[in-house]
């Protein structure tokens, strides 16, 4: 049991989490925000104020913080005797907030991989190149790290596990599928941090395929689907970090992640990769300057949480999996349906903020019930999803599936009854 | 009767008028290169060298300087005895570069209209922002200064006095098309500076339609010519320096720049647009950093002068005239080509660095031998046009006519004796 939780970030998805917290503030104790900029953090704060998000009285304590610094990070851990880290600041954090965790004892929540900034793309696993060289210290220091616990990766990595123990006895293939069919009205915008948004698409594309790790370009391979809601959509084979821990912890041949994107995204990506201008090193201007291509791009794009005001449609992201059981083949798409102004309305951030922010605190909601509090490092897929997915339906990002039968909602309460 | 030449500046065109210079430096005399990085100039000097281009013995010397510097600009002038400076610098030292010839006594020619790094396109006519500001302060120190004297504008606005003069008694308009139908091979480049080519384009379009000034974007308006060696090819009304001097010094009602462009530059250059990255104001990164970020597209664009050696096809630049003569509708297409690899081939360049470098050692040449040195400040098409244009004939640019009577060679040699 644990409880008090500093969320780290005050980017869309922390700004969801903040209100998802606040909305379970009866079990999560205390809430504390940190980042870089202390006004980002306030402004959550009086968001989360003015909807009225609080369960119970209580009110969101915000903090400057640079998470790079480990020892400022341990102090702020134990000024707020918080018991729980949700980290959702950038990618390049990841080592360091986890280490303060190791050290106070905190459970630590991700919901993406650590990235060095100077390197795009490493060699395949990616939590073997960072976060599971700390697995020992973990387990000796019995600290919960739950790594990947956003939608993708982590909803989708429950959803995986739950086909695997439930609709199948032998699985051939999941696909992910991630698709956006929202708009936002703008030239070009991301839908998270274009920094890290662009990093996922300028290396090269690992997928696992006949229990091998292969390589391909981005943009070489696209499928086309019929999706439930959304319709007929195109999505482009891409790395993403679920395929890691995936293919270690699920014995499962062929493994893929697949993004959506319009022609319009495409082209735009395409130009600004071929000049150079998404590249992570340095350039130097005639003036002497050195310039991060990627950080000036970041910063002429809009702020990924302006959207969310204008942004309609909705989002449909699952798992296709296939494979047999019983001796029957079989099909079985679990997804969740998303809709940006649902989201907008009540957490004012736009979908892909909400889909991505919303697991963390299921999941932290389920460390301080004792639930998923292993003191250990795991996946998503290493925990019974069964609770994960019902407190899931009950906040916001209801699973359904379809298969033989048609589509329809997934009801867990009985199974997660048992935890 | 002047010489000695100071060319300032040390990119693709200052290369050209460098090998150009040393071609006649029995009239020109001592040839002197100055700019921000003396490597280039040394490259530049080097280049000379291998090509064995002087006509006589002589060397190039090379400086560094800042010509936004006035007094170290002046003293430069002095000490190599300069009494022709040829500005191929940045759009942004013309006025630097003119107060110090005016200081000095030294003629002063550019190619290019001066431009404030913090603003694009001005009021027109461009011209009388800057430039003609200082027209009085030239006539009194009796400095010649020869504005615009490159390709376009320049010898443009030659072929626009030489149709007033030799085959119109009245002329309706001048559409001035600017065609590069050559291949470079890379996925983009520019064919100037980036950060000058990208100024032209991402301002309001002013040309001179019923003798006022009217106002366009960018693209909006194109046309399509079946034109000399370069048939088909589609152009785009687009600002440029000539049309803010010719409206004022020919009495023609409509004068229009049309510049060839690819489908692929436009979708280049719109995504870039459209992102905020062509903008000559700084941006803030979410570090700190401020940065312009045309700037940056800059450094990672290919260096201009870099594409030389694999450049292939032809320029065809010229003025398509239509009025009439005695009584008679007529239309008239005063043009040269150009080819890329034959300018490489002779001076290292590429050929538009070539189309724009030659003009001004032209100029030079008529300034040292008194025929241009007019002690004044001018635009091109304020002097007698056809030793210009009998030289440009000799030294690599010969100038072409399409009328009724088919496409044929202009030879000026005897109109140029009268002078």
């Amino acid at each position: 049991m644990k409880k008090n939780v500093l969320i780290i970030g005050a980017g869309g998805v922390a700004q969801v989490a903040a209100h998802k917290c606040a909305q379970h503030n009866d079990i999560l104790g205390r809430i504390a925000l940190a980042s870089r900029t202390l006004s980002k953090c306030e402004a959550i704060a009086t968001s989360v104020k003015e909807k009225g998000s609080m369960k119970v009285e209580g009110d969101i304590q915000c903090y400057a913080l640079d998470a790079l610094d480990i020892e400022a990070t341990i102090a702020l851990i134990r000024e707020t005797q918080s018991q729980i880290v949700i980290n959702l600041g950038s990618a390049f954090v990841n080592m360091s907030v986890l280490s303060a965790c190791i050290a106070t004892g905190a459970a630590y929540l991700d919901t993406a991989i650590h990235e060095d900034p100077a390197k795009i793309c490493e060699t395949p696993p990616w939590y073997g190149n960072y976060e599971w060289k700390r697995q020992a210290a973990c387990a000796e220091a019995k600290t919960t790290a739950i790594l990947g616990v956003g939608f993708d990766p982590g909803v989708v990595n429950a959803y995986a596990k739950l086909a695997a123990d439930e609709y199948f006895d032998q699985i051939d293939s999941i696909d992910i599928i991630d698709i956006n069919a929202g708009q936002h009205g703008r030239y070009f915008a991301t839908n998270f941090d274009p920094e890290i948004n662009f990093r996922e698409f300028t290396g090269r594309v690992w997928s696992w395929q006949n229990r091998q790790w292969v390589q391909n370009q981005m943009f070489e391979h696209k499928r086309t689907d019929d999706l439930p809601v959304v319709g007929t959509q195109t999505s482009y084979m891409t790395g993403h970090d679920e395929i890691h821990s995936l293919s270690k912890n699920l014995d499962v041949p062929n493994i893929r992640f697949w993004m959506g994107f319009g022609e319009h995204y495409i082209n735009v990506f395409t130009v600004l990769k071929n000049l150079g201008l998404l590249s992570e090193q340095p350039v130097v201007t005639a003036e002497g300057q050195e310039v991060v291509p990627l950080k000036v791009v970041k910063a002429v794009l809009p702020d990924p949480g302006s959207l969310a005001p204008d942004y309609t449609g909705k989002t449909c992201i699952g798992d296709l999996v296939k494979g047999s059981k019983d001796g029957q083949a079989r099909e079985v798409f679990i997804y969740n349906v998303a809709d940006h102004k649902d989201a907008y309305n009540e957490v004012g951030s736009q979908g892909i903020s909400y889909t991505a922010g919303v697991p963390p605190v299921a999941a932290a909601l389920l460390v301080a019930q004792g639930i998923w509090d292993v003191e250990k490092m795991v996946n998503v897929e290493e925990l019974p999803p069964q609770p994960f997915l019902h407190l899931l339906n009950q906040m916001g990002l209801p699973t359904c599936i379809r298969d033989e039968q048609g589509e329809r909602p997934l009801d867990f309460s009985a199974q997660a009854a048992h935890f």
